[in-house]
């Protein structure tokens, strides 16, 4: 497994990438350390742990890497599908089979371009089986329809659900907002599938007359986060807002989540999308910052290295690199905490939590970063 | 009505203390004024509207004065009790009956010397009919037991339930913090009593042994906001913490609220008051301030003026000059927005809904001032 590439690949990585001190930083409830547990990635996007805390991260630009357990080791993986690598589009997610161990099922989201060798691209879903750190068994298990020329809003994070389904979280390409508010269509919505992409019976749009089968949700405009809530089982979706509207949101089968007829926010530069923030028959978000953060990836903590963290989500944001601790109680949200904000320098696009029990952040920057969050005693 | 006494006083007002200009705010939701409608207060504390739109105000030097529907004339009446103006301590809040057209019940909380001449002092409440200016018919209702030697921590709301209960929250003297925790005494309680001081059969205590009868809640620290929610019919609290603990509560019948057993902050300087925030048999607040803001009273808006504000819950801080609006939906708390923290400066001490759905607030300072907040167009 750790051939000559791996060997040359990690000397390579530890000889320019390990920072020596951890910052400690006091924080509400816990005291804890922040270290770099590998760099050197390339606008890194997503992050998941593997059974024996490696780590799959992908670049937007389109490598898959598998990083040892301890960060000093990485491989890319081989047979990674074609990527349309421009502005917010690139590979974007990556998580893993809950039966990984048995199945070696992992999934990626990314943006794929036209079959037809047309302009037009979209976010697709595949999966392929990890063997000897390359892809086998390849299938496209979804495909965002249509496909349209735009480097934005692709979303997108993939979670299972307890149940076994999958659900990917979508963007509405920017200027095909409206779309958010029908059907016919992938944009601005989240998917429901089966892992083999395979449409669940009981999706709320199902039989439904000009109505895609996948959508679970609709009216949404860029998620770019998602986890299943610990102990209701719920999703729970980060929404990337316009300009002051980012949201929590606990999409429910068939409801609209009001993008673009209603919003917190403005659109960049200050233009009105809408003066409504409350409509009848849309749904409210759990919580949303005005101004905003620039949400991407969350996690909800559920280990037991930070006991007073346990049960809160956290909410990764890119523009004031930032952590938002959303404390809850009993379904309820009594405060937001913004963690790192003095310590970090660099957008945080996603967060995990680790076999371990740790929390680790990915910085999507030129120098890409997995930084480890450890209690500082 | 309108005696030479009144005319000198309310040339005298005119001529110092009108501002000229109002501030135009840019809120999130509403374009707002923000204008002087009366000042010269001396640290006024609490006011309540009469339901021609004039006002009563508190002094916390003990002078009660009537304002006038437009903010020009003053009186002080006569009649109101001696206090313990030191510190903390002085006259405090002010309600009126919901009956008060036909039977003008007015109410004052206030820092009440004991009877025996002695040192201790606590807060107690006092109605009195308000007749052409002066308090008649008077009649303590309530006081705080034990009293004790402290200038801290008075509380106190006033506030009537739908039913016709007063409650009546407190402090816990500060130094008397541990009472807080047992039932046997007044500190750090909320109570809750009929107007004419008599116990309500089912106060969750009555009829227990070592308990107070008066004790609706337990565990607080320094209640200095309180309304009842324009729908539920429940009294929602905001607690002045420690350095970082501010609460909303949502006090329920015979419930614990913590302090100092939980808490989420620090004492003054940083010290350890407890290293819970979470205990079995206590309850939790709905939403916290950490850092703190140094809450005051607070009120749900509940009119015309500001169709987007409807319904949610407005807390005045004195640290921060700020006035926070917690945007709630469906009980649900969605985002907290700060408003006039670089408006006004000065420590904000109450906030009120007038008859003419405006926003009113009082600011604590030597020449204290009633803002008037209203639509800008």
């Amino acid at each position: 497994m750790f051939n000559r590439k791996l060997v040359f690949t990690a000397l390579l990585a530890a000889s320019t990438s390990m920072t020596a001190v951890a910052d400690t930083v006091e924080t509400e409830r816990h005291k804890v350390t922040v270290s770099t547990f590998a760099d050197g990635f390339t606008n890194p996007w997503g992050m998941t742990f593997l059974p024996d805390n490696s780590v799959l991260v992908t670049e937007r630009s389109g490598d898959l890497y598998w990083v040892s357990e301890n960060g000093q080791y990485r491989e890319k993986i081989s047979g990674t599908p074609e990527v349309v690598a421009k502005s917010q589009g690139g590979l974007l997610d990556v998580t893993i089979d809950p039966d990984f161990e048995s199945n070696q099922w992992v999934y990626i989201s990314y943006s794929e371009p036209a079959q037809d060798g047309g302009k037009g691209n979209s976010t697709a879903v595949m999966r392929a089986k990890l063997v000897d750190k390359a892809f086998t068994d390849k299938e496209v298990i979804f495909r965002q329809a249509p496909k349209y020329e735009s480097n934005a809003h692709f979303g997108s994070r993939l979670v299972f659900s307890p149940e076994g389904h999958l659900f990917v979280t979508l963007g509405d390409r920017y200027s095909r907002m409206d779309d958010a508010q029908t059907l016919d269509n992938h944009h601005g919505k989240v998917v429901r599938i089966w892992p083999d992409g395979s449409i669940p019976e009981d999706n709320p749009f199902v039989g439904q007359d000009n109505a895609l089968d996948e959508i679970w949700s609709y009216g949404h405009r860029n998620v770019q986060g998602a986890d299943i809530h610990p102990d209701t089982g719920e999703l729970w979706t980060v929404e990337h807002g316009p300009q002051g509207g980012d949201e929590v949101n606990i999409p429910k089968a068939g409801k609209n989540y009001g993008w673009p007829e209603i919003t917190y926010g403005v659109d960049y530069g200050g233009a009105i999308i809408s003066e409504d923030a409350v409509k009848e028959g849309m749904e409210q978000p759990f919580y949303y910052w005005v101004p905003s953060i620039a949400t991407a990836g969350a996690t909800f903590y559920t280990g037991d290295a930070f006991p007073d963290w346990k049960g809160d989500f956290f909410v990764a944001a890119l523009k004031s690199s930032l952590v938002a601790r959303l404390d809850l109680y009993e379904g309820r949200m009594m405060h937001e905490e913004r963690l790192f904000e003095d310590t970090i320098d660099a957008r945080i696009r996603d967060i995990n939590q680790g076999p371990d029990g740790f929390l680790y952040l990915l910085t999507d920057e030129s120098n890409g970063s997995i930084l480890q969050i450890k209690p500082a005693d």
